[in-house]
């Protein structure tokens, strides 16, 4: 397998993933055994073709005219996107949306578990969040080496994040979830996947605009 | 210039704009007043090629060998991203994350007010958030309609996401933000952006694993 899982995927074939990683963990918990690309299509929204060569990508999974088995194919994509091994967080900054993500029990039931809290406000440090507490900046580095961390969570204001990549990186992170709004200039090799809210809020207002204007025509 | 504006336009180059506003934006604030695509082009890792063709797809904004005027530039994008006018949300769950985007207050400034909150949970019926009123659901359809709303935000479990959804359809509701882990199940001309966080994560949980398998060999 590990030949098939290193194979070049384009990421728009890995942006699928998670959603048919999504569908094929309700079928399972719904007892299906067997589902045909026909089907999945229908549920899914995604033509059957779609389906069959995003799977392709990773081998298959599917006999002709046989279906694909649910819980080998939800598996095997578990293992593609990394879920089999769990993973060791930090999130960095412990605002709002850093308090959301902490308390948000869904990322840990998927293996990825916040190991520690950071925050450079003195008032915030020492609190605890679900258990885990707040601590200073300064102990950064010390914790990620001690932890075996290897993915760190940014929800701080874009100000400091360039400078927190940096020392994250130099900590060896290679994996930053990016919520500052602002683009991380990290080396080769570090993942950065960036959820830019406002971003996406005015990618919606663009749509209701245009259709707004096109209905006035 | 409305003609130019509904132009069918890619959505890859939909997800760009707001990234060039940014850029833009901090451009003009900087005092910057024109710059080349080339320039650009190196602040914004992008090739200049791309941004020629992207702001092609609104009439160019550049003359050749002068450079973009960069307020013109950035007005005119945010007329695009129908920034122009004024939106009043509702937003829907008033959790972790609810609470954490009524607190962003840079979705105010972008024109972006939230007028009401609701949550089904009586303990939280009656707080404020930022000054803001939760409400009970009860309140949803009479208060849309009140109060000239245009776009939902839904932060609420996947389990109540889509009957809710079908409320907000049905009280004229042509655009939701949707981060709710679902698929929502729209009629025709209702925009929906969905934020799937654990989506997000396990994206960059892919990338990772697999840059660690590669490293491996």
């Amino acid at each position: 397998m590990e030949s098939k899982e290193i194979k070049e995927i384009s990421q728009a074939v890995v942006s699928r993933l998670p959603r048919y990683y999504r569908y094929l963990g309700e079928l399972k918990d719904e007892g299906v055994e067997r589902i045909s690309s026909q089907d999945l299509s229908r549920i899914m929204k995604v033509t059957a073709s779609q389906i069959r060569q995003d799977f392709n990508n990773f081998g298959g999974f599917g006999q002709q005219g046989y279906g694909y088995n649910v819980e080998l194919l939800y598996n095997e994509i578990a293992k593609i996107l990394g879920l089999h091994s769990k993973h060791h967080l930090v999130l960095i900054g412990a605002g709002n949306l850093g308090q959301a993500l902490a308390n948000y029990v869904n990322f840990e039931r998927r293996g990825f578990i916040i190991k520690g809290i950071f925050d450079q406000k003195e008032e915030l440090v020492g609190r605890e969040i679900r258990g885990i507490k707040v601590r200073r900046m300064e102990e950064l580095e010390s914790f990620i080496r001690e932890n075996d961390i290897d993915i760190a969570v940014l929800t701080i204001p874009k100000t400091g994040a360039v400078a927190v990549a940096d020392r994250l990186v130099r900590s060896g992170i290679n994996a930053i979830w990016n919520f500052a709004h602002v683009d991380l200039n990290v080396p080769e090799g570090v993942q950065v996947e960036n959820v830019h809210l406002s971003e996406s809020l005015m990618k919606l207002s663009y749509n209701l605009n245009r259709y707004n204007l096109e209905k006035e025509l």
